[in-house]
């Protein structure tokens, strides 16, 4: 039996007032001559701007368990005594409660597309598609003596193979965390197994200047050159942070049609020195997104405010307040400026995918769409959730809230040894 | 008739469960012990946290009007193409509705006490105090040959007097409006007149380099010993932005005992060089305070959202994560930090003035209170919010918010030339 859901009344982008219909989950029509027919699921959304969803490029979402947990360390010790040993403790329960809360809030704040790379990935991916949410999900795959079974390089392939039973949502990936993690030999094996499957490969890239430093040290070349000379830039990559790239470094990337992820938020939370140079990266034609990294690091997965401080920090950095503008950022925001991230735009034949957003407040009146969404709006704007037609979220209720927030301030208790 | 509020089974900061009580205004009991009487004005806050209110050091609360009028442009051309013009129309009644437009969204988002400096001050008192919420108001006095009758120096103490008028909640002020805007002569008439009804003075100073480059030439002096040397740093002075202060001016700013606010948000969407040097503020001793700037520049006045940008940006000019850690930031949002700018701490004997916060949504558990205050929390999860014993907003709702917004989208309409 057909699936269709019909919204009527929503303010539209351009200013008029209409509504889309979906049929099993595909947008069939859309503007202002929309009507809602007997028997389809109709969501009146008068008042509410009809908008495409986020796409969160770069998290950890089970790390919403250490939200708060070691803040205002150096980093080594943050790692050292707060965040590997909370991770020690981890079990495949936590990561999906843990994922479950951090579902939770990216439904709230308007992001119904993440790319994750944890521990456990499956259960990422379970967690996700109980949530309803679609999300790149990758296994971390680490080249360390102590890793776990299923995050060593050798594993990778059997990873992603596990991945692919999760449902249409779930895109399986490949998470090698980084180049100075995981050497060039499984690097290279990677590349291989995701040339084979086409598999999107995500991985960490120059998040602080000593990563590139060692990089030169080691291998002779800085890490877009030694990556791309292990196969793994190419149009299924996703580099995350990208903070410390050289303008022949873009040039590779924008070449390659790989795509770079910034986090404004938690680069500058951790302090990881200079900004992601989007000014350049625009200028060699580079693929952007951004994310919020995990929780641990941010501490929020809310991508509107994250949005205007990658704004903020853009302008600050260059000197030019002229700098990406409000719709240039909101393009980045919902995935428009990074094809390979999957972004669903709000057109005939694409998934229905879409949020509903209360933009009448005071915070945000009297502003124009686009500087009301990146300079005034945050996650809390967003009204109601859809994605494949199908509501997970309406008037910010979100069905089964209350126990994932009971079993993951549980799952917490126990990662952080408080249990 | 004597007002008691009596507030039970909140959240206290030291973890406990209870409440205080509160008589005509003043707090007289608080702790776990705290029982509700017949007749008492009582709220069950189970569930919430109580908080002392966020204190805004600086803003222009009526330019909620010119929200997203003019984003991403060069200074000059904003100011001159935007916001001059616009200015230009603005009526008393504009600047009311403005400012009541601010009052509903800084109570929405804890702020509950806010530094103002604008047009027709009379207005932004009268809006304030309307609203219920407790303001040092301030005419910006302009020393250029077209300032408005009563923005001019002469007519600052006239100014003063009229603001006396709007009850115990508004603290008049003068607010000369930068360096380069009004002349040394006026600046020492200001001094006097401050020094003479104990008035405090809000003034922009060291906004950019080029203000600090331009008094150099111009008298020799950098801005905190120019206007030192003319008796306006005193512990009446509220100094807005100090973003560009070397270590001398600032050992002159703490050793007078003046307060600095800086606004973070602000001063990266304007680029305007640098970052308030906050590690040698505290290493000197300075009060220091945050504020939003008006919504034109920001374009939000929720200080939750700023407080953290705040962090983030000194960790990020810094290269030290472990910089303004989370109980440091949530000081400086309170107004702890900068004892002149009139914070309410929550005291036996301290004005009623307080939050009642929702920290239980999957935004923000399950970080503990500083950093899920700071580093995740915005101004959504204000709940309730009470000034002097009075309940100004209660589950989100506040009294006569549709009048208000219809009314302020009417004027922004008007100011910005769309009608």
């Amino acid at each position: 039996m057909t699936r269709v859901l019909t919204i009527t009344g929503a303010r539209l982008t351009d200013g008029r007032v209409g509504g889309l219909r979906a049929l099993d989950g595909t947008i069939t029509a859309l503007g202002p001559e929309v009507r809602a027919e007997p028997g389809d699921e109709h969501l009146d959304a008068s008042g509410l701007t009809l908008v495409p969803p986020l796409v969160n490029g770069h998290t950890h979402a089970a790390m919403t368990l250490l939200r708060g947990y070691g803040d205002d360390l150096a980093l080594m010790e943050w790692l050292q005594t707060r965040i590997w040993p909370a991770e020690a403790r981890l079990t495949p329960e936590h990561v999906y409660w843990g994922t479950r809360l951090a579902a939770l809030e990216m439904i709230r704040s308007g992001t119904l597309r993440c790319w994750d790379m944890y521990f456990h990935a499956t259960e990422v991916a379970r967690a996700c598609a109980d949530a309803g949410l679609r999300a790149a999900v990758s296994q971390v795959i680490l080249g360390i003596p102590d890793a776990p079974a299923e995050a060593r390089p050798e594993a990778a392939e059997d990873g992603l193979a596990r991945l692919a039973g999760y449902g249409p949502l779930i895109t399986p990936c490949l998470g090698p965390h980084a180049i100075y993690t995981v050497g060039p030999d499984a690097l290279r094996s990677i590349a291989e197994v995701s040339d084979r499957h086409d598999a999107p490969v995500h991985i960490h890239l120059a998040e602080t200047a000593g990563e590139v430093d060692d990089c030169v040290r080691e291998h002779g070349l800085r890490p877009v050159p030694y990556l791309d000379a292990l196969g793994l830039i190419t149009e299924r990559s996703v580099l995350a942070h990208g903070v410390h790239l050289d303008d022949a470094e873009l040039e590779i990337v924008a070449a390659r049609g790989a795509t770079l992820v910034t986090c404004p938020v938690s680069n500058m939370k951790l302090s990881v020195g200079g900004a992601f140079r989007y000014p350049a990266a625009r200028a060699a034609g580079c693929a952007v997104g951004i994310g919020t990294d995990g929780a641990a690091s941010n501490n929020s997965l809310d991508l509107l405010q994250d949005v205007k401080v990658l704004s903020l920090l853009q302008k600050h950095t260059t000197g030019d307040p002229s700098v990406l503008p409000a719709a240039d950022a909101w393009a980045i925001a919902t995935g428009a400026t990074a094809p390979r991230l999957g972004a669903t735009p709000l057109e005939v034949g694409h998934p229905a995918d879409l949020l509903l957003l209360d933009l009448d407040g005071p915070e945000v009146i009297p502003a124009p769409l686009d500087a009301g969404l990146v300079y005034s709006a945050t996650g809390a704007t967003v009204d109601t959730a859809i994605v494949d037609g199908r509501v997970l979220m309406r008037g910010r209720v979100i069905e089964g809230e209350d126990e994932v927030r009971a079993r993951a301030a549980e799952a917490a208790a126990v990662v952080r040894g408080e249990h």
